[in-house]
């Protein structure tokens, strides 16, 4: 059993992955109202100024700014109210010296106005005379032409992922429909003698796939669409033929090998068997996760996940997400959030390798109803209900050797 | 204009509303696989225990524990291997004094065997005996039946929103249908007569509708269902009309009011109108969002939103998004992850009042490549691309008076 000869630090691992293949150009054209969290594949450019006319951003008067210079509630200056603007409409009028006009907030303003005054700086004497109490500046109370976006702007860069405020943006402007990236196909192949589909009945000796659905569900958050290929005998033919079917069909591929020995060093023959340059890493220095292969098939990655579904899951989230956001083409500017506590016991680790435990948050009454502490949960890495039980991960660098309890955490949410 | 006679703090408002109606109990049957992000509406029960047999974690030999007792490299124990166990059956032998037989990882315990000796502690001599290099205790390198789950266990509480961990837990137990909660149906009503479908081209003073669109993507990121109603008129008539019909459909409605005095003051009238007790708070202390109107209309929850997009967005994740939680029965056990960042310059807030600035994360390359910067985003906070360009939104709770450049916050990602 050669295996994990030279184990590889699970980031250098990743950059090597992703170094090696790129991502594939198809796109779609898709309804903006349904895009939320898909990926733009051009830079959007604003068609049109927002907004595309003077706004007020109060209730009050639309004026002429050097009119009301001077003004104050004990020597107030006098306009004469020629008519209010209308909501969702041109103003009939265009001001002039020493006139104004009702407005709304969000409304136009008349020509020959620079600023609002707001109602609660005027009095109202006569049904078409106004006290001005306080001066404003030109421009004041007034969204300008442009301000938010100019015409031709970019507005949203290529490989943004759509949230709601873009879906807002991309409607202000009255783009209804837009071109994003299509989701990335993820070939899923289950591999080992032992297991079953999860609708059979146990029998002994048997176990029921989970790791299938586990990674479909974890594609499908990432923003990928998952096709399953099944279970497949630990044959070299057969894993060879699904494996190359997925690989024909989908952007890439990833086995969940069998638990034993046997079946994990299969997935590297048949990745070595489907094309060059073949496995680029085996082993890779993490807990959970140690038996990882990361290989690429004629430009294809392909990733060979241990079957102990812990593991499964937690490899999945370090190096099946990032290829689904590279062959996505989304560009990660923000790091990922996290929930700071502090842990209950000490939790020891091999220095040079990079741990991932399972957490259980839980409220700190005692100091404040906002603090958290975290314990691991306890119950071997390789049982599926320890993920369940768990609220996040936290990670252990490699450059350390344990935690110590009260130490300050980050732990990702699962 | 008598709005805003007693504003109320965020988190009470939010309590006063979520005290004042109860969840729907709508569930439905589903697909395990397909059920990602539900939320459970029952208790879940292992019908059978996890794992169902004793299963081998290593690779090696099945043997009687005590038959290893004593063992050592320089005083080998020697057993007789009866055989091989087969991945995915039952062992064909039972193991007896002195016996022992090949084990992979995942495969059934034969009978009589309690623990399983790794076969790097190992040495064959002959094809049917192997040397034993140290001893194993009971229960070593096994999973018991059990371990993971018992029988008739409660594994995943009612009121649990599925995530990759509890799909698989599912099918290791073979429950491939579930039943959990209905969607809550969220009727969305935009008003103001300056708004126009988002398709239409913009004449002067008329703008797209944004919220409507916004909210609908904020509700579907909840795990609710968006119900748009459409954009109504400034009239009372109307909006009874529409708000009557969302309630009659659905188990919420939101109203994203026109930016006028006049039309936000339509909104809490329609609350009062449309059933007891109408509206209970009219005026948050928080900025962007000062005039939110809640209410309860015959058991059901109704949201009047600012007419601004960025107030909107910010109220409703406030205030919308628990909301669908409620409905939903979602049992929130973890706090709400962020990014830690230093903000770059000082920003004034008043004090008793809370504040939401959105901000951009930059990366910090001077001190570290993990360690981020935030700036505010500047422009006025009613333009859409204000949120478009931030990535998170920083919370000045109402007990401060602003932040100082320097100071460590929370960034929650938008």
């Amino acid at each position: 059993m050669p295996e994990f000869l030279k184990l590889i630090p699970p980031q250098e691992a990743l950059d090597l992955l992703l170094d090696s293949f790129s991502q594939p150009s198809r796109v779609e054209d898709f309804e903006t109202e349904s895009s939320l969290g898909r990926v733009t594949s051009l830079p959007i450019m604003a068609p049109h100024a927002l907004p595309s006319f003077m706004r007020s951003t109060v209730d009050g008067y639309a004026v002429i700014a050097a009119d009301t210079h001077g003004a104050s509630e004990t020597l107030p200056v006098y306009l004469s109210i020629i008519g209010e603007v209308p909501m969702g409409d041109a103003p009939g009028f265009q001001i002039s010296a020493t006139k104004c006009m009702g407005m709304h907030t969000g409304g136009m303003l008349p020509k020959g106005a620079d600023a609002v005054i707001m109602l609660e700086d005027t009095q109202q004497v006569k049904p078409n005379e106004v006290e001005i109490l306080c001066s404003v500046a030109d421009g004041e109370n007034v969204l300008q032409i442009g301000e938010d976006v100019k015409s031709g702007q970019e507005v949203i860069p290529s490989g943004t992922r759509i949230r709601p405020a873009e879906v807002g943006g991309l409607m202000a402007l009255g783009i209804t429909r837009l071109q994003v990236r299509c989701k990335p196909k993820v070939g899923i192949i289950s591999s080992g003698d032992e297991v079953i589909p999860p609708g059979s009945n146990l029998s002994p000796g048997r176990v029921r796939d989970i790791n299938s659905y586990t990674l479909a569900a974890l594609v499908e958050y990432a923003g990928g669409n998952s096709v399953r290929y099944g279970i497949i005998p630990d044959q070299l033919e057969a894993m060879i033929v699904s494996v190359s079917q997925a690989l024909e069909e989908c952007d890439t591929a990833v086995i969940t090998a069998g638990s034993s020995a046997s079946s994990r060093d299969l997935t590297a023959q048949v990745i070595n068997e489907l094309g060059d340059p073949g496995v680029l890493v085996h082993g890779v220095n993490v807990k959970p996760g140690k038996p990882t292969i990361l290989g690429i098939c004629e430009g294809k990655p392909v990733i060979g996940l241990p079957g102990n579904p812990v593991s499964a899951l937690v490899i999945a989230s370090l190096f099946v997400v990032p290829v689904v956001d590279m062959l996505l083409g989304v560009k990660i500017s923000t790091p990922r959030p996290y929930v700071p506590a502090r842990i209950t016991i000490n939790i020891a680790s091999i220095a040079g390798r990079e741990d991932w435990v399972a957490v259980r948050l839980i409220k700190n009454e005692v100091i404040s109803s906002n603090e958290y502490v975290v314990e691991p949960v306890f119950g071997k890495s390789n049982l599926i209900f320890t993920l369940a039980r768990a609220d996040g991960l936290v990670r252990i660098p490699a450059d350390v050797t344990g935690l110590n309890a009260g130490d300050l955490v980050e732990v990702f949410l699962l």
